[in-house]
């Protein structure tokens, strides 16, 4: 059994309701969820005939190809950072 | 007029194809498209009734959240390799 509080947040992505469960605060889950929506809207702005699943699944796509570009900042910092210490 | 090379590269994600084009290698965008997989797959299996958007959507909220946990690293150790260099 763990004492982590888990929360329950509704977020309202791109004029649907989703309810989030999870350890992060319900403010922070709001803001994930407001970016969703914004970077839903971006791509559907561009590509106005995409249907509601590969709009989100090419949201997904977008989020997690940003997602692999600050991984690879960090790698990067890490390694200068060790550099430095030495 | 930019030079920059665009590919178009098509990927499978739960079953169903995307040509994504950008900058990014094939490889990359393959790379790209194997994780948003994996992440649908997962979440999918924890919440079976799912329908497809809403997997989707959701897919996009955990890669987000993923965004800006590895954000709030990269910041941090930003402020420490500016410590370190002082």
């Amino acid at each position: 059994m763990s004492n982590i509080q888990k929360h329950k947040t509704t977020v309202a992505i791109y004029g649907q309701s989703y309810v989030i469960m999870g350890t992060e605060s319900p403010s922070h889950v709001r803001l994930v969820g407001s970016l969703v929506d914004d970077k839903m809207r971006e791509i559907s702005y561009k590509n106005p005939t995409l249907d509601l699943s590969k709009l989100a699944v090419l949201t997904a796509v977008n989020a997690v190809n940003d997602y692999l570009k600050m991984k690879d900042q960090l790698d990067h910092l890490q390694t200068e950072l060790l550099k430095e210490k030495d």
